[in-house]
C-alpha cells in the first residue's frame, strides 16, 4: 500500500509499504477514505517530536471503512463507517478512567503517527478499536469528520474547555492556524462577549472574522499587547489561548491576560519559555497545558450533525493520496497557499 | 508612635511615627495589640517588591483593638477586638464582587505595609474597616489568630485550593516553612493519602512531621526528582506547591508533577523562570499563581474556634514591639533560630 513516510528532520517520502495485520484481538485495520495533515506533522518533521523515528507512517486524522476487527472487538465490524481518534485509548487504566485518555498506561495516547504507524496511507492499523474508533453516524459528510479525528477536540478541550470561556468572557487566541480557528468555532459555543484574533497574516485574519472573531490584530507590528490593552480598558482578556507553539507567543499570552484569567496552551512546543512569575505571582492567573484527550468526541459528533457546528470551512485544498507530497507542500506555505486543512482522499 | 520602617533594600529601623489618623469614612484606626513578621517582608527587604518605597512602616498581619472609627464604618465600634486581613477590598468593585479581593479596583488589595503604613507599629489605619477586618470571636486566642491575617488564608486558597487537593492525591510542598507549614495544615481538611514535604533543613522537615507531613525529603543532595519517583511508582505527584519563590524550586515543581496534575505556586518571585513546555505542553497540567483573596477568612475562624486548626503551633518566638529589630534577626535566621512565626506584642 502507498504511506506517507517520515525518515529524520525534513525528510518525508510517498512509499510502497506492507497492510497492516491484526496484531492483538483488540486491535482493527481500518481502509482510509479521508485523511488530512495536522501541524503536529509539520512539527514532527523539524525534529521537534523526537518520539518519532526513521521509517514511520505518519498521520492521526482520518475517516475510513472497517476493513477487519480482532476477535474481541465488540462494537465494529468490516464495512461499518468509522471516525478515527487521534487518541487511542484501552478504556480501563486509572488514566482512561479519569477521562485523560491521552495518557493511556496501557500503550495508548497519541500513538498514531508517533510511536506506530499512521493515517497518511491506504490502511490503518487501531489498536484498542471499541475505544479508540467512533461510529458515523447516517447523514454526516464523512470528509468533513477528518476535522473530528484531533483539530475540533483539541481546540475545544484545550483552548475552550482548559481556558474556562464563559459567557461575557474577552477571549484571545494567538495564531489563526486551523488549531486556533478550532478554539474560535468552538468558544461560541460558549457565548464569551469578544473573541479576539492575534495573527501575523492578513489573510487568516479575514478568515478569521467569517469564523466568528470580533476583533483581529495583525502582530507583525509588534503592538499587540497595546492593542489588546486598549482594547480591555487595559485589563487584559479572561482568557488567552496560545495555538503556536513559540515562545514569543506564549510570552504574549502572559502579556495580555488579565489579573484572574486563563493562559490555556496548545501550542506543541519545541523548547522551554520564560515564564515571567517576576509579575504573574501576584496576578492570580491560571495556566494550562494539555495532550487533547478527545473525551468530547461524541458530543462534537452531535454538534456537527446538528448543524451548530460546520467543520467543512475548515478544508480549502484536496488531494489524492498519490498527490501526498503536494498537499504537504501545500500545507507548508500555508500564507502563499491561503491553506486551512487539506484532505487527502485514499 | 514606634514603627518599624523600611528604607531600601536591606535597610530597615525602629522609629518613632505620627499615630495614624483617619482619612476616608470608611477607615478605622486600629491599636495593635499583636503583630507578626511574613516572609514577604524579607522580600520586600530583599528589593523583590519594588512597589514598597523608602519610609514605608511594613507590615500586613495583626490583631487589635478598635481605636477610631470612621463616619461610615457600620460594623465596628472603638473598643471592638478585630483581626487584620491583610488584604484590604472596597466589596463592591467588579473584582470583589467575584471574591477576587487581591485585585480591589478601587486601591484596596495587598496594600498594607506596601503602598500604605503597615501594622508593625502601634496603630494603623485599615481602609475598607468594613470589608477588611473581622470581629474576633469570644473565647478564641488572640495571638494564634495573627496566623489568619495572611499564613493560613495564602496556605490554603493559594496551595490547597488552587492545587485541587483531593481525597487520595499525593501532595507534595517544597518549602517548609511557615507558609509550606500553612499549606501542611489547611491541605489535611481535604484528606490527601501523602503528603511529602521537601525542604533543606532538617530542623523544619521534623517539624514537618509533627504538622502531619507523612514523608520528608531532604533535598539538599540535589536528589528530589528521585526521591519524589521512587515514592509515586515514577508518576509523580498530584499536587505540588511552590512554597519558596526562587527558579530553582519552581523547577523541582515541573518536574516532580504527575500527568494531569496541578503546580499550585505560592512563592514571592524576584526573577523569571524557565517553564519546560517542550515537556509539559503535553503534560496536562495545571499551573497556578495567586495573591491571596483572604475570601476563606471567615471559614477559617470558624475552623480555629472549633479546634480543629491550631495556629498557636507555628509561634516559635515572641519579642515586644520594642525589640522588632532583634525579632527580625531572629526571623532571618530561621535555620539556627529554628524560628517559624515570630509575634510582636504592642
Amino acid at each position: 500500500m502507498k504511506a506517507l513516510v517520515y525518515h529524520g528532520p525534513g525528510k518525508r517520502a510517498l512509499e510502497e509499504k506492507p497492510k497492516p495485520a491484526i496484531q492483538a484481538p483488540t486491535d482493527a485495520i481500518v481502509k482510509i477514505t479521508k485523511t488530512t495533515i495536522c501541524g503536529t506533522d509539520l512539527h514532527i518533521l523539524k525534529g521537534d517530536v523526537p518520539t518519532v523515528t526513521d521509517g514511520r507512517t505518519l498521520g492521526h486524522e482520518g475517516v475510513g471503512v472497517i476493513d477487519q476487527a480482532g476477535d474481541a472487538v465488540g462494537s465494529f465490524r468490516p464495512g461499518d463507517r468509522v471516525l478515527i481518534s487521534c487518541i487511542t485509548s484501552c478504556g480501563r487504566c486509572a488514566n482512561c478512567k479519569k477521562g485523560m485518555y491521552s495518557h493511556c498506561e496501557n500503550g495508548g495516547g497519541w500513538i498514531l503517527g508517533n510511536t506506530i504507524d499512521g493515517t497518511q496511507a491506504e490502511y490503518v492499523r487501531i489498536p484498542f478499536a471499541d475505544t479508540s474508533l467512533y461510529k458515523i453516524p447516517e447523514g454526516v459528510d464523512e470528509e468533513a469528520l477528518t476535522m473530528l479525528s484531533d483539530i475540533l477536540p483539541t481546540g475545544f478541550e484545550c483552548g475552550v474547555r482548559n481556558g474556562k470561556v464563559k459567557p461575557g468572557d474577552i477571549v484571545a487566541i494567538v495564531g489563526a492556524g486551523p488549531i486556533g480557528l478550532a478554539v474560535l468555532a468552538t468558544a461560541q459555543l460558549y457565548s464569551p462577549a469578544e473573541i479576539i484574533m492575534i495573527d501575523l497574516d492578513d489573510n487568516r485574519l479575514d478568515v478569521s472574522k467569517k469564523f466568528g472573531a470580533t476583533k483581529t490584530i495583525n502582530s507583525s507590528d509588534g503592538r499587540a499587547v497595546e492593542n489588546v490593552m486598549g482594547l480591555t480598558n487595559g485589563k487584559g482578556v479572561d482568557v488567552a489561548v496560545e495555538a503556536v507553539g513559540i515562545p514569543a507567543t506564549f510570552e504574549l499570552c502572559q502579556k495580555i491576560v488579565a489579573a484572574g484569567g486563563h493562559i490555556a496552551n496548545i501550542g506543541v512546543h519545541g523548547k522551554p519559555a520564560l515564564l515571567h512569575l517576576e509579575t504573574l505571582w501576584s496576578h492570580n492567573i491560571t495556566l494550562t497545558t494539555r495532550l487533547v484527550d478527545t473525551e468530547t468526541t461524541p458530543m462534537l459528533l452531535k454538534m456537527v450533525k446538528s448543524g451548530k457546528l460546520q467543520p467543512k470551512q475548515f478544508i480549502t485544498h484536496r488531494f489524492a493520496l498519490n498527490d501526498v507530497m503536494k498537499a504537504y507542500d501545500t500545507f507548508m506555505n500555508a500564507a502563499k497557499e491561503k491553506t486551512l486543512k487539506v484532505v487527502l482522499a485514499a
